[in-house]
């Protein structure tokens, strides 16, 4: 088990760094379909994989997809739109087939997987996107691994007993730290490369810092969900690390985190 | 009790008048007031009127009204992703006292209340948009006149037996006909108005048709989300008329429905 764990992990890890740095359409097809496995995988716990308003809502993935791809993206709220209506066509035409809850779920999903993690696309996209979009990376792994390391150590306090029990306040806060240092570090020895940019290593450790945080709020969530519906991993796509929303579920809360705080905050 | 429904209804009407011809910040202000109160109806079978998650949801509608007095489109996307990250911060740290549909469900209201009413504003703030509002209504409460009148006199197939017993097939084409001739009908008084369009009483009745359409498909959703959760009426505020969600169930969405269909197909 661990040699696959093991083994596997480098094979995700070689596969993110070719698509990250080839960027372009490489990594919009890569994220393209990640994203549809990832919703096919939430829509799997719903219980809409295979219906009506799980297809509906691989198209609509499909659409915000290409609206992003050919810059149409005053067109968004029109797809958000189009897609709810169309939900509520096969809502009401095959009642009582589906329920509400079945509806606002295949709609939650475009936002929690989709466009989430199309922002790792974007950030990449960003002028020095080529240097920023790995600070989604820097702080969601860094953020794991030093809580994890920091919670043995250290952990008295518990996070969220009744979600994860072995989570402790010190770990979490070791993890932001953690992420933050690794951050300034990045950011201290690409700041030459990055042009017409100030402060590089603290905005850099200021922005991991943030996403660290965010970052254990994703893992929190995607945990949260497959309590409440009982199940231990979303899917087995990755052997020995589950399915895509159990390996980036912290990646899809820091990716237009990072992103925004990007734009936002290097200038 | 008949009374107090004609008597609600012509107040309904003359606030409705009152506030779109005015347009501007009082149709605003009205409508962002609809919307809350219309979330809160929806907030209150789910079960999280009162609760952090709603107090979410009732910001972030808030916020997107703000967003679009201000021009700020371009930050919807932002302002989306912002709220979905926001209930998942109270979704797990309260654990376990909200499960994962009262997450998506708190996220999908903003939608299905605030984001599809802010059209009739939309509408009204267009080009001649004191003109094309109207269709919005004409539409929505012509097709539901219609639907009933010739779905008694023909009415023989079932549109939807299980939801909608008493509605018929007929009656739903009834309705789409009669909303596309009172379109062409309300284009043929007021073309002359109209600056620089041509074929307005054509494009009112195509325009008109659709929306009328969709209309029944508002009015089936809120029958089918009221049935999944065995209520009568979302509210009490309208006597006679129950909550906003009863009474704007088509308008919900046929206001963003004639919005984009006037904005591509009036020239």
């Amino acid at each position: 088990m661990f040699w696959t764990r093991f083994f596997s992990g480098i094979g995700l890890v070689l596969i993110a760094l070719f698509t990250i740095i080839f960027g372009g359409n490489i990594l919009f097809a890569t994220l393209l379909l990640i994203s549809l496995i990832g919703l096919s995988e939430l829509y799997k716990v719903f219980g809409i994989a295979n219906k009506s308003l799980g297809i509906v809502g691989y198209l609509a993935g499909l659409t915000y997809y290409v609206f992003l791809y050919t810059m149409n993206q005053e067109k968004f709220l029109m797809l958000f739109i189009a897609y709810l209506i169309v939900l509520m066509v096969f809502y009401v035409f095959s009642y009582p087939k589906y329920n509400a809850l079945h509806v606002i779920a295949s709609f939650f999903g475009l936002f929690y997987v989709g466009i989430m993690l199309s922002f790792v696309y974007q950030a990449r996209m960003l002028e020095n996107g080529i240097y920023l979009v790995w600070l989604i990376f820097i702080c969601s792994w860094g953020c794991d691994t030093f809580a994890y390391c920091v919670g043995m150590l250290f952990g008295k306090h518990k996070l969220a007993p009744k979600l994860s029990p072995k989570k402790s306040i010190e770990g979490a806060i070791g993890g932001i730290l953690g992420a933050a240092l690794l951050g300034g570090l990045y950011g201290f020895i690409i700041k030459d490369y990055l042009q017409g940019a100030d402060n590089i290593v603290l905005s850099f450790a200021v922005i991991c810092g943030i996403g660290g945080a965010i970052s254990q709020v994703g893992d929190l969530a995607a945990s949260a969900i497959k309590r409440n519906y009982d199940i231990k991993d979303y899917g087995n796509l990755i052997p020995g690390h589950g399915g895509i929303l159990d390996r980036f579920d912290s990646v899809i809360f820091t990716a237009p985190i990072i992103y925004y705080l990007a734009v936002y905050l290097i200038k």
